[in-house]
């Protein structure tokens, strides 16, 4: 058996090691790991299933266990694990046992931290990737004086100990107390009394921008983490949070304006990269444009014979592109904020169809007499009837798009300004064209 | 004397009374406001000079000092003051003693702040409207003891003393200290051994955005406010700062949408409303519009000999517009997060003249071979190079309009992607048509 491990840890097989684990006893697992390397024992404990992982390290005796621990956190663990292929390594890590996992982040620099949280099985944007270790909680039967005893001494940062985690034996979750309740407290109160049992609380699992929010919606100062089964693993701090709010906003003020969004700060950036995230979009753009070019060609006739119609392409496209981008970055923000939802799509149907028909009025109204005066009147007409039918157009357009974005899993961000822009061009030269063949009818 | 200030404020000629208060002894304002009701009283503190009104309040005994500041929050006063127009209440209302203005906020209702802020005398938009007046201060002298002392048994928020001001004896902030510090530092140990003196600060009358943002950026939990003598007045906490930057957010993504922001969600707003706020924008960009049916005009004469070239109108607005906004985007980003200055204007243009550049050769090479099998290759090769140079311009006018908004004090979000490819789409025409008379000079 240990000579099949063996073999199996010289092959890097982990696949077949982690089958071989699931039929030996705790014991034997206990005993294979102390007669090996730190990182072989790594290696063999991160294979474990969750309930036997906790078996095995309660096993160990002390020594052991911070052996280990150590060797969960060694180089050499994290380059065998991280060489195999992404896949495989979040098939292969199960969820780590939450005393053993926070006690792997403690005291880890911020980059090191970064991997470690790979190593635990968190998913990437997840919130156990941010979440700051803090080697601190609360026991729920603590008086205030003991509560801030345990604090005494220490090296704390302000914003990981504002708020504590006040948990039970077994490290479950059981409320948050503020620093302040304890600080402004009567001498003796129970921390059972001084702290809040209707905690927000998010796993570790769960993806970042959700908790970030929640700290933002919640006014939070931290934000704690717990596993499957609700059992405390650090805090998600306010500075981090508005952090991570920030690059989400960045990331749709770039897909807003129609490229990917760029990892590094735009001076820094090489011309390259930024020709790379644009170029993409542009593509993309530029081949939805072939429409455009159909429908013009299609209506070359009438074009050859009212060459006129042609001066007010660009405007028309304009003012479609600009209606629609207008309703789009109102619902994408909407939907950012968490002001709408894909399931209130009727209602902002109806918003938009009378926005836009208003708008229409007001700009077709503004700009027949001009027209008319200029060319004459049944082109005024032409051009007042577009306007109207292309803001309606658009602004359903333009507020739609993002719903079904969001709907479908796709960043509603995308289909901001450029996109619906893009999109209006084609379908509202069609109602240009259709509208004017209607009322030229004579002069073609 | 006495029948000349009853007149005035009847007549509630402030600004004479205020010239009148100036030529009084402190002992005899501080008579006059003893005779009269507390809404009286407050106004006529209030038009005091703030050295001079300093020493009426410290004239005052303790029982006048109180009844002095009921009415500085009393309705009455209110109402009489805000009923003047908004320049006169700016100019008449001076900066409040720090030690009143603190006072005067501690304990009202967040809606009441708003008022009170306001008839303080600090502008809208400002530091001093959104702090929170913190009733707590630490002495510079006191002992971690008595700095914690100071705060038991009574009622404080979390976030309002998990950072504290420490003050000198003239209420000068001279530092803060971290609840965390005093929690877990040794018995006895001084405040100022304690404390950060090289702490940030704001003025009440600093723009909010920018005290929100240097929260941000130096990862406060809460930033002090101080009047123009340095004597500490409240905290600007890291919820309203998230806040502010929220709704700052929401401003730019509605900006650059092309429509004004709404003061209130998506869903509850009028619909004449949000026709409201993108109309004014909408209105500005049809008659900017114009421009491109001047240009299509001009070149009629080429448009009747070469119909086809209508057909590419479009796409050739369209991608003008996407390379610019795409430009304007990462500019305006880059902007709102400082990591661009509008003294860069040199790099952005040169880093966008050749991102612009890459992608009009990119995309000029991809649709020539169609278009010159389609079509022909001379048409191939006036929409390649137009693309070239169209693409070059938009990104440098994308680039380069938010630094100049921003340096001549307008928001650079208005800058980007409608009001960007609007204007690009009148000179990309210009681009398009010289290029096609040039290249296409035989069939002309």
């Amino acid at each position: 058996m240990g000579h099949g491990i063996d073999e199996l840890l010289e092959r890097r097989d982990v696949a077949t090691l982690q089958v071989e684990l699931k039929d030996m006893t705790t014991v034997a697992v206990a005993d294979e790991m102390s007669r090996r390397n730190t990182a072989e024992q790594a290696v063999i404990f991160r294979l474990l299933d969750k309930d036997r992982a906790v078996q095995v390290f309660e096993y160990l005796d002390v020594t052991h266990q911070a052996e280990l621990l150590t060797g969960l956190r060694e180089a050499r663990f994290a380059d065998l694990l991280l060489t195999l292929p992404d896949d495989d390594r979040a098939q292969l890590l199960g969820e780590m046992p939450a005393a053993v996992a926070a006690r792997m982040m403690t005291d880890l620099p911020t980059d090191r931290r970064t991997v470690t949280a790979e190593l635990l099985g968190y998913p990437a944007e997840s919130a156990g990737r941010i979440m700051t270790p803090v080697p601190t909680v609360i026991d729920v039967g603590n008086s205030r004086e003991q509560a801030l005893k345990k604090l005494r001494g220490r090296q704390l940062r302000n914003r990981d100990i504002a708020v504590l985690a006040v948990t039970d034996s077994t490290r479950q979750l059981v409320g948050v107390v503020n620093l302040a309740s304890l600080v402004t407290a009567a001498d003796g109160t129970p921390v059972s009394e001084l702290m809040n049992v209707e905690t927000h609380a998010v796993r570790a699992t769960e993806d970042q921008e959700v908790a970030a929010r929640l700290v933002q919606e919640a006014d939070l100062l931290a934000l704690p983490v717990v596993d499957h089964e609700g059992r405390f693993l650090g805090m998600i701090t306010v500075d981090d949070a508005m952090e991570i709010l920030e690059q989400e906003v960045t990331e749709d003020v770039y897909r807003a304006g129609g490229s990917e969004p760029l990892k590094q700060p735009y001076l820094t950036a090489t011309v390259f990269d930024l020709a790379r995230k644009r170029g993409v979009w542009l593509l993309v753009l530029i081949v939805t444009a072939v429409l455009t070019v159909n429908v013009m060609s299609f209506f070359e006739d009438t074009l050859a014979s009212v060459v006129v119609l042609a001066t007010f392409v660009p405007m028309v496209t304009g003012t479609g592109g600009n209606a629609g981008s207008q309703a789009a970055s109102s619902v994408v923000r909407a939907l950012a904020v968490d002001e709408v939802r894909p399931r209130d799509i009727w209602k902002v149907i109806w918003r938009e169809i009378r926005v836009g028909f208003l708008l229409g009025i007001f700009l077709g109204a503004l700009i027949f007499p001009f027209i008319a005066l200029i060319y004459e009147w049944r082109i005024g007409a032409v051009m007042a009837l577009t306007i109207v039918g292309i803001c309606t157009w658009a602004c359903i357009v333009g507020g739609v798009l993002p719903l079904i974005a969001r709907k479908i899993g796709v960043d509603p961000a995308v289909f901001s300004t450029p996109v619906v822009s893009t999109l209006v061009d084609a379908t509202g030269l069609v109602i240009y064209f259709s509208i004017a063949q209607v009322i030229l009818a004579s002069m073609l």
